[in-house]
């Protein structure tokens, strides 16, 4: 008889400890965008293989030429399935530090409308949610003495940095990280009482492009007219990658984009999305997409174009006449179905370049393409863990489209020939990547008792 | 007979000494675009207070909601001209800091291929220009015992911020200021050999505008595509500004654009501009101006308009994939001819309204708007003046016209109903408003001899 039901009432009477070791964690400024904080990168790792070795794991910290990789091994018996858990215990900047309403990296559980949160840069993305699978690990090894799978946990420091080591340490380490299946907990519920499997994530392009015009800084009394403004060919630049329908004007931007099956569609439609709801929590009325789309399907299905950030000339108090020499922006592609990420950046490229004036020059810094990730929803794990998920939330689980990029999802498949399971915890009110971020505390206790129940139904013979 | 070459005389062998004081000014870090250094405002405006009395006039500060003005008089009979003359202490901000080669507010006297020049902020722009001519009532003083003309001295500090202070003090103040003339120094020299007399200014419209979209920070994977991104929209409409051309599309903005005289195009063209070496000067190679204009004619009598600064989203290093709540950029519009400024801004803010999408707004913070000027060279005093240029420099002194603006040449016109004669020093090369700002020491020294001698002509019988 299997010990779930004592694993679940260990995880009920362990939850405050849980949510101490969680806060732990939250107290690192893990930031892997900014260079200054290397060192808080080094010590989340330090932290996640102490408390991996404190639960049983072989573990260890792994370092590469950016932020450390954490890997830890649990052995279960050569009878037993293996699967490989990814998560990443780096976070977001902080900024507008001023907009939050607690310092970021002072986690404080608070009361609100619908019910505890856990407030602090992290707490959804991602290491509540990578700590709710460790949680279920500590309260399996400690009921059974073991766990019911052979556990390879893969903890990386930069996937909010465009995982720059990634790749090769995967290629250099796949028999470390060889497993039967993936799971990863990076994504969300459908809503606060639906757990979702996601079986579609959007791929994504990204570059940072600096336009260069005069060799410096100019007045614009002296030389406005006859000197060109590099601010004036980015915004041209970026303003027509769109047409005024919302499409992408890129040469054979559009090829592999595929629609959905109508049974997907229909799938969709039957989830009754809230899209007034959707929009008007972000202070929206009207989708801003492709026209002849829903919410639904300009999120999960189709591909996009997006400036994440633009600066250039004076930005500081009052005004400063300068024509600058230079303009930049920081601009990403979300993919969908099979559209090619190489392809499409090199598009990218050249379209810019097509558009330059005479005088001007264009530098790309690029981030990993990675595309889009089908996944395969009828295989039985899918069947189990859809299972294990609609006993733990009393409410069927959805199979869920996801707007975001995980591209692990897609290496995962192609270095180490997995499919991933992806099952989170997250809601749509989390504002990861926005100030004041939190996890729902039902969020981290029934993410737990979730991963405990679907390591047992993938388990059960 | 007149003292004039003594005062000449006095100007050579005084030079170090004049030197010396110019540097002490711009030791102060008079930057009035940024509110933390107001109190070098201050210290600007007290050691020019301090320095005109040392000289014989009768000077104040005059405290305004900004920073504050300095006001000094000097009377010589109340059977003489009367002259007021205009600078400015304050200076523009120093970024981009690494750029410059020594502290931009520890002044360097410095050779170089063009021989000696005082290196720092403001050595050009516009302190080491005013100061040209309070040497030059020094010298008459000290001399004579008297100046040629009765004098009024009028410095603000806030022309590189707007001057938000500058109507309501000469509106306060019209019987303080009234004179019959005004003099301003913040203008160029045709090139290093041949002095000018600007005799049109462009006029300025700025406006800062901030579009705002979703009511916080999106994560562009869970809301990229339905929620409307203000980058996105405000590089549409700051795109939209120029057509294909360069000509700018807002409904109406080339009403009271006038084309040059023949007569004054033939002038310019027998100048024999060198269009290439003043592009090439700066990296450039191809004029970006309108189409079928020379490279002054797109300066001196063809309106423009620039970004000046753009922001918004994530610009830190690395990659944030934010979909960002705001965006903003601050813009400037050149003026010629007759246009109307106020209408000009009231029409750009009406073309950005009318652009926005659903769910998007924007908010305005607009600078003084001023028309452009011509002046009358018809009038005597000009006449005066180019002969005592071209007598300085023996080098026939040129009617220019001048792309950038001066704003208060049309608060003089405006409000104390005097015409403005524009003289002064600066090269092309000055790098004002850039890192390594320079001012020549024979621009400083042969400028206070050509105010020298301009007080003279102007008073002779």
């Amino acid at each position: 008889m299997s010990d779930l039901q004592a694993v679940l009432d260990l995880i009920d009477s362990e939850q405050e400890n849980a949510l101490d070791r969680l806060c732990n964690l939250l107290r690192v400024e893990s930031i892997s965008t900014d260079s200054a904080y290397a060192d808080e990168c080094i010590t989340a790792a330090d932290w996640l293989v102490e408390d991996l070795i404190s639960i049983g794991f072989d573990a260890k910290r792994h370092d590469t030429p950016g932020h450390p990789m954490v890997v830890g091994k649990l052995n279960a018996g050569a009878d037993k399935p293996h699967y490989l858990f990814y998560g990443h215990y780096d976070v977001q900047p902080v900024d507008p530090l001023e907009l939050w309403n607690s310092p970021p990296f002072d986690p404080q559980i608070e009361d609100t409308a619908n019910g505890k949160v856990i407030r602090a840069r992290g707490a959804s993305d991602d290491k509540g949610q990578l700590m709710t699978f460790v949680e279920a690990c500590r309260a399996w090894k400690q009921i059974s003495g073991s766990l019911p799978a052979n556990i390879t946990v893969f903890f990386e420091g930069e996937e909010e940095s465009g995982s720059p080591s990634l790749i090769p340490f995967m290629k250099d380490n796949r028999e470390l990280l060889k497993a039967d299946i993936a799971m990863v907990c990076d994504t969300g519920m459908w809503d606060s009482n639906t757990p979702a499997i996601s079986t579609m994530l959007r791929g994504m392009v990204g570059e940072e492009l600096t336009i260069t015009g005069p060799s410096l800084d100019l007045h614009s009394g002296m030389y406005g007219g006859p000197a060109m403004n590099p601010i004036r060919v980015l915004t041209r630049i970026l303003a027509d990658v769109h047409d005024d329908t919302g499409r992408i004007t890129l040469d054979g931007f559009y090829e592999g984009v595929t629609e959905p099956s109508s049974q997907i569609k229909q799938q969709w439609a039957s989830l009754e999305h809230d899209e007034d709801a959707f929009l008007t929590d972000v202070g929206l009325s009207t989708p801003a997409g492709e026209d002849g789309y829903t919410v639904l399907e300009q999120i999960w299905s189709r591909p996009t174009f997006d400036v994440n950030g633009i600066w250039g000339g004076y930005t500081g108090e009052g005004f400063k006449t300068v024509l600058p020499s230079q303009a930049s922006a920081k601009v990403s592609f979300r993919l969908v179905g099979e559209q090619n990420a190489n392809k499409i950046q090199q598009t990218f490229q050249q379209y810019v370049r097509d558009k330059l004036p005479p005088d001007c020059s264009v530098e790309f810094k690029s981030k990993d393409a990675a595309g889009a990730t089908v996944m395969p929803v009828d295989a039985p794990e899918f069947a189990r863990a859809h299972a294990a998920l609609s006993d733990e939330w009393e409410n069927e689980a959805v199979y869920a489209g996801c707007g975001g990029s995980i591209p692990v999802v897609g290496h995962i498949k192609d270095i180490l020939d997995m499919d991933s399971l992806l099952v989170g915890f997250g809601l749509e009110d989390d504002a990861i990547h926005s100030p004041n971020e939190k996890y729902n505390v039902k969020s981290f206790h029934k993410g737990t008792r979730s991963w405990a129940r679907i390591l047992e139904a993938l388990t059960r013979p």
